[in-house]
């Protein structure tokens, strides 16, 4: 039986980037696609609580032999609503989500709804794979990034995984001649420097637009920023236990937490 | 010089948890707060890319001698905005954020905005509490929740903190008698099983509305989850490294990444 492969992503189900993830997904299983109707980059790992939620079929991948939806909803909504209202009969095998329009690499993990969508289809004991090309344009080029798709889909069909069910996969914005191989690595210290514009509105009412610019704090070999910066896939293995489990017992002995 | 102490929230600024937290805050320290200006619980991670973002003075808390904001975006636009925009010429020395109207505990603190918020704190590397008081209600008593944060607050402030900057306060529903302790405990394994409702609008369209039931996977005295069940505060130190360390060596023995 072909595999059963779910497909999302958070830049919305029109973007260049899903299209290319599901034709190489289309080569490997029978795709199911529920993808945000608008772009929901940056949503992390949100959920829609205060309203309901539309989903509608799609017929936008039509000649790709896909059955395809979209979801009024965030990019975990998304995969909620695949488990528990489109395929309540069956388990997908795999998520795959993205080609993201731009790196998820280091801490964007955790502002990503492109990751977060992965993240939440491992939390159900599905094996689940982010893609992210360093390219945020909406043009960008996805050849090379669907020949790295291809080779790590094929693998984890193949051979499944070991040690976690998810994985954060960045390819550098290159041709695939100059793209020097694939690297496991670790998730890169960082964080943004925010950097907002101010500005007036029509009315003249002040606003503040989130810009920034990433610094990376490390330089070791075994990051993903090392990676793409260097020419490689990055592929991070991840997991979602944020306990700091190394600080549970220097902890118990540095606070005093009588009641 | 008084800590300079950052509060914020997911619940939006009226909620009746940040009013509690503000009022031990300001027993600590100069307490400025930043809260959004609607319920954005559920929000996770989420940053506010595709709008911009509006910022106002509140006077809400006036009598309690601190200087307040609403925010029109998530939990972690909020410490983004206290960062760059609010207090550009000075450091917090603590962010707090909460009290939250239910539990984060176990993979509740991946959908959280009260955590986000935390997190986004200590990545910019200030130490950070978020606490959550498990009782959804609107109308849910503090008492018990302020005596458990002064203990906590006023023991980081006194002591700092090792081997983390960001801690997950989860505080059972229960009069202060009755709390048996404070507990330093490990996330426990577990999942959100989903059973949206599905109806039909006014104009007879479907919809489907997010609910479900928490399942926890283990019964470990260990786990926060066991900690509240038996009637301990849990605090599970944090962090925001999402790598799968140990499964690094494994998939480079299981996978074929030639390109």
């Amino acid at each position: 039986m072909r595999p059963q492969i779910l497909v999302t992503n958070d830049d919305g189900i029109t973007a260049g980037g899903i299209r290319a993830l599901i034709e190489v997904a289309a080569t490997f299983g029978d795709v199911t696609v529920i993808a945000p109707d608008s772009p929901q980059s940056g949503q992390g790992h949100a959920i829609t609580l205060e309203s309901p939620l539309r989903l509608h079929p799609s017929r936008i991948f039509e000649g790709l032999a896909v059955r395809a939806f979209e979801c009024s909803g965030t990019p975990v909504d998304c995969v909620k609503l695949a488990k528990s209202v489109i395929a309540r009969d069956r388990k997908f095998d795999l998520c795959l989500s993205g080609i993201n329009h731009g790196s998820n690499a280091s801490v964007n993990i955790l502002y990503s709804g492109t990751m977060s969508a992965a993240m939440e289809a491992a939390l159900e004991g599905i094996n689940a794979i982010g893609f992210s090309l360093c390219n945020f344009s909406h043009e960008a080029d996805f050849e090379a990034a669907k020949v790295v798709a291809t080779r790590v889909i094929g693998e984890v069909l193949a051979k499944g995984l070991t040690g976690t069910q998810l994985l954060n996969v960045n390819i550098p914005n290159l041709p695939i001649s100059e793209i020097k191989g694939i690297r496991l690595s670790r998730q890169a210290k960082g964080h943004w420097a925010e950097d907002f514009v101010e500005g007036k509105d029509p009315s003249g009412r002040p606003y503040y637009w989130l810009a920034g610019k990433f610094n990376c704090h490390e330089d070791s070999d075994e990051t993903d920023i090392w990676a793409l910066n260097n020419g490689y896939v990055s592929i991070v293995p991840a997991m979602y236990d944020l306990t700091a489990h190394t600080a549970l017992t220097p902890l118990r002995q540095l606070l005093n937490l009588n009641l």
